[in-house]
């Protein structure tokens, strides 16, 4: 039955690589898309899907951890010189970043939704010859940021399912509408609940998440768990400068806040109710050796178990930020410029899925459930917008040989686990097509819509 | 005796000032005054001077707190298109910013020496409307980059100076040679030793600097004492990063590292020898908010009343920083990227010049002596290379009502000052060829010559 | 079956309860349990069993935590003053409080072992009117020491077994050897260890042991698991002494060391392969006001959900210790006190007990196994030493609804408990020798012996 | 003139060094000199001086730093049995242990005050045969307290001037009446202050005080100065308790909040306008290593060159405090235990006792007056108040070869210097007298009173 498919999705290997190292050489950070979506919008939209973007797919308020308009505007314009399609990217200005495609199949059934994350990250990219990227020169020409997450992998992996999609279309008999959603500003955990809060998901019966990388190729982790809930929060302290040597008692020392409120932040008692995590990922403080540092700015990182713990860890932040502030006579700025919950992968699907894979036989290494602690992932807002609705989701991990670690200059993914993952994703496409027919499935649940 | 020469001064007030603005407006931080000083050069070069610059007056190795390479180059760039002067400027490259102008006026007789700092601050200009510099028009174009420590005027009492000064060369008998020093790289501390290990004050038998601002217009110090010793240190911690969330325990964590060694530095106790100043000015540690920080720059800073107390505080920071990368399992470079020596004024001179000061009656609060605890100046290694060789140098403070602080974004002085202090050192010319003849002075010394 | 023995049970109720509230008058703190231990061997001894005891169970150099000689001299006389047994106490002397009581049943068949802790805490004892032992007056007499962790009840448990085992010894076949292990010096995890390595349950094939508390009167469970790798560290820092207001700089401040080091070990990163814990439990540093601190005497206690993870933290608090020594010059000594491991208990045991407990109905609210993180306990020394020498060993804890928590100084348990407990052992007596005939048991293991 | 009583005190030698050795082999501390105060009250009442004592010369809410109830209890005891005088001490219970006694000689005249300090400090005297109390077996008989910084000598010099006075009262013609102050509690700068309020110095025209050693047998300093001002400050934060490894999230941990505190206190900025010193002497914190600990103790001490500076510092102390108990959820009891306020001698008097002493040649090296910086004393209560008054007051000191610093186990003084400084007093008494008729002196202002 997949037969024709997998090998359709073996012939456009070479495209679907391609598109990927053009998004890798034009790496954008969270909320500053702009190519990248402008891009996948052109492309769906000339295969024949309704395209939504910008803010018919993106709520406004719910946006965390924007970046300046400064910054927006001159992303803009890199966006625009470097090739953004200029029908769409409009529609995208001002941090909008987010793209929505849908084909309607029949008239009746159930609704699909696959969810891409498509942002890039803050570091330089590896100049080493023996970086795959830069040998094969598609190393990032965005000084600074760099796809070393592999979200250019998965915008791919979702331009390939939609290809592939238009091929098996008219086989597809119980499914009504698949939907098709390219999400900003995964990075920080900034993104999902801008899409969530719109509405987006709210129509659909099944969601479909996954990442490439983390374990080996030829692995796959059906339902993946264990995300942990994390909160993003930027700190700045405000004193007062003096010069170090004439009026040492007349500063109030911004630095020696950021400092004293780290080692304290770092302290922050383990919890009884599971794990945490806490990090001071930047401090930037000062500016003249011989004034008093005036300024202090903090990025901070929480992560609990469960969102109770992460709470206790991100309450205990605050206090400390606070106390500091008053023990150094500072003014003080919090901001929350992100957050994750934290939320399980519907455990029918994992099910389904890992029957699914080793009926198919494309990994050697099929994992059922993961649960091991991880780092955060704002896709679990959606996890439990769908579980509030009593709908399935699910989180999957498709393993790729990398290079260097996660969030490190010299990642690299093993290109062709791209396609493995796309013929998963077809693979899932028919299963819940059949399903309805097979009986194997929950018949009531579908049912009842 | 001194009418005619101030009536000179006065007509070229208008003259001095424009030459102040333009020296504001394109301010240049240490090590790259390459416009300033090659102003400076043609200037004297035009008024007969003989000129000796670059490595003829910088000993190479001798330089603390150097930018890179590739900031010299771009100041050294910007010098260019701001109308440095292309005779000059290519001796000054890489760095040797210095400039000595010498007048040879009789066959025997004393050298004196004056010596003027002309590096600005990196910090912004303010931009109020109640600036004057701002609303006059003659703001700095450089940003980032503000000449708030009054070495504008300092340099332009220089010229003034020599200028003034070859209406009156004719009738001085009993000086020999007269050396104008501008030196580089005075904030910081980092520039004095340079000059003063080529050896450009071994010939000089008096030698004398001054300090605009300070106290109030009318004021003069005489011998300023009280200069602490310092030294100015930058700290690279390396560490590894790691995953916040996923890997923890296999950070080697730099910004805690920076933390917890700013805080065991500000706690340095009290010497009961004398006064100690320390200050961390500067951290910038981690990139992203979720990896744990593996780098941590630190500016810092000692001072204490003497020599040994300084150097009491830092090896304790030395201590601290090394003791701190063990904890942390970190990689430490320490730089000393400036360093100044306490010492005193001469007090024969300041008696002499209190006289003086009193005698020609252009301030109208003179202090002989002025000992209170101050910030650090490194013409203290030119004070203490005089007195090493049994020869006389002096600190002046020559008051001006300045706004805002010293280093501050607000600072301006009153211009009119530095026409008081171009005709006090005229006065001290004058003082010094006739002390010979008036044997009030000590006859002795100068014959031993 | 059950029924004969369980009334004789409930008619020594009484008597036990005089027993435990005899230990908790007079509760006596690690290795000088020379009381409660003399008191335990005259009892046992009297009932027939073989006594051995000091030196013969306890090896001398795998002690942990040992108190100084002059607070074992004092313990011991207090010990003689409230009526040890002066024919036992002789053996005890120095630290050498364990008591091990064998009953010889039949030529063949397997060996029991059953462990009871005896000491108790140094915490004030609550004289609460609401406190029960306060208000029925057998509050401990002892200033300081408390038994608020029950193990005044687990000594009496041990002493209503032994009793109650002679009045069914002749029913039982399959029984070789029954010994119970009373062993001092569980506080601090330190005393486990050095019966293990004396070898005293190296010829057992199964040993039980149990906690009263924790869970609330009519729960058990069975096999208890999930306690946490532990290290226990004594740190004493020496430095210099100076008068603080005299000569600040003179002084090697041992108070800041201590300060230092516990702000950083309470911030050694999480691990992520398991849970941690870390305490300082204790300072005590400095004299008087006026003078810098000479000495600092730090309580440190390191947890690992493995030994792994706990070796992992260990060695952070001792690299942040020695570090910290070097960054304020000063001595450092450090001494490991007590040390536990992590081990679980037997599953195919937990699988006994629970069908057992079940069967005789004493328990309302039965649990098979609990993995929950807890804190530690050196019976893990000898489930682990079991598990090495394929022998089982368990670890249950027998619910009672305590007041205040364990370590409170308002903690108290429901005396009626004991008498559950006690019965509970007999009925494991009676099962682990029928369980050879009635072969629902692993026969194979048993005929290997 | 002196040769007369200069031989009657050496006469007395014998027995002053006799009565030192008494009060040195029976120290007492703070608020506790039951024993010592009695024995100079009936000293004095039996030379025919007038005695007040206890509430007659201290004023009771004035009092800083008393012991507790308990301890006072205990020590009044152990005065008991140690032969304090039962007919004085009865009037000092309670920590009222101050005695002045007067001598009235003139109906009119000037009115001399002298001030000795009786107290000993709370560390244990060497036991080393090199230690002179211990090999001639007048060391300590009161465990942990020590005369380590002369007050013994002081007492007994105060005796010695009392009995000699007798010998030249007669020649007395403008001394109206010559008062005597023993005063409790100087170590940790507690007592002055109530003997000051109870008004007892507001009839004084001149006040004496001295201290013994510091400087080299022979020398003199005539006025001392330098005095820091000085803040003693008890703190103890109270958080809650946990089991550090159970409910770790649960604690509110005293022992961090005070090792925080100590960091940030260490820390606080020098000032400008003069010295400062911070200690902080004492952490006792915790009590069993697997409890979170609730409660801290901190003794601290803040001083500074000026009542401002060392304002500035204490109220930093006492908002890191407050500032730290936010930041650890813990509540603070802050108590100013001690105080001592900075203020100079007399310079008038200086000279005269510099004049003075060159003339009477028992000193080879006069200094007239010293301004380093030295620790805080709290006579200067005293000099304040006599200023306030426009009366003169002076501190000296008298130099004498010690062995170990002061407040050191080794302290022990060269006896000789008590005569010397007893001949001084009297040489002092003449001159005062003397001083009128001379009319070398300011007339004026004593013929004002």
């Amino acid at each position: 039955m997949y037969t024709n498919i997998f090998n359709y999705i073996d012939e456009i290997e070479d495209e679907i690589i391609n598109i990927r190292r053009d998004f890798h050489k034009y790496p954008e950070t969270a909320w500053n898309e702009y190519r990248t979506a402008s891009l996948i919008a052109r492309t769906l939209d000339d295969l024949g899907f309704e395209i939504y973007l910008g803010k018919d797919v993106i709520d406004e308020g719910s946006r965390m951890g924007l970046p300046t308009k400064q910054v927006m505007k001159a992303e803009y314009n890199r966006a625009l010189n470097q090739g953004a399609d200029r029908r769409f990217i409009e529609s995208l200005e001002g941090g909008f970043t987010g793209v929505v495609a849908e084909l309607e199949l029949n008239k009746e059934g159930i609704n699909l939704g696959f969810r891409f994350d498509i942002d890039a990250i803050p570091i330089d990219e590896s100049k080493s010859d023996e970086h795959f990227p830069y040998k094969e020169e598609f190393c990032s020409f965005n000084e600074g940021i760099m796809h070393s997450c592999g979200h250019d992998a998965h915008a791919s992996i979702g331009i390939g399912i939609a290809k592939a999609l238009l091929n098996i279309k008219d086989e597809l008999k119980n499914i009504k509408k698949i939907k098709f959603i390219f999400q900003p500003a995964e990075e920080g955990v900034r993104g999902a609940k801008s899409m969530v809060e719109k509405g987006i998901i709210d129509d659909l019966d099944y969601l479909f998440a996954s990442h490439i990388g983390m374990i080996d190729s030829g692995s796959l982790v059906c339902g993946c768990n264990g995300f942990l809930s994390s909160t993003k929060i930027d700190a700045r302290f405000k004193g007062e400068s003096a010069h170090a040597g004439g009026n040492p008692n007349e500063g109030k020392n911004a630095l020696m806040g950021a400092c004293n409120a780290s080692l304290n932040i770092m302290s922050i008692p383990r919890h009884k109710d599971g794990v945490t995590r806490i990090n001071v990922g930047k401090i930037e403080s000062g500016s003249t050796r011989n004034a008093i540092p005036k300024d202090a700015f903090m990025m901070i990182e929480t992560r609990g178990q469960t969102n109770k713990v992460n709470n206790y860890v991100k309450d205990k932040v605050i206090n400390i930020l606070r106390s500091t502030a008053l023990m150094y006579d500072l003014d003080l700025d919090i901001d929350i410029v992100g957050e994750a919950i934290n939320c399980n992968s519907n455990s029918d699907l994992s099910q389904i899925i890992y029957d699914l894979a080793n009926e198919i036989g494309l990994f050697e290494n099929v994992i059922k459930e993961d649960n091991k602690v991880k780092g955060s992932e704002d896709f679990t807002y959606m996890l439990n917008r769908m579980e509030e609705r009593n709908k399935k989701s699910i989180y999957m991990i498709i393993g790729s040989n990398i290079k260097g670690g996660h969030h490190n200059s010299k990642f690299d993914i093993y290109e062709e686990d791209m396609i493995k993952a796309i013929k998963l994703y077809l693979a899932i496409i028919y299963k819940m097509d059949e399903n309805i027919m097979s009986k194997n499935f929950d018949m009531k649940e579908i049912l009842q819509k």
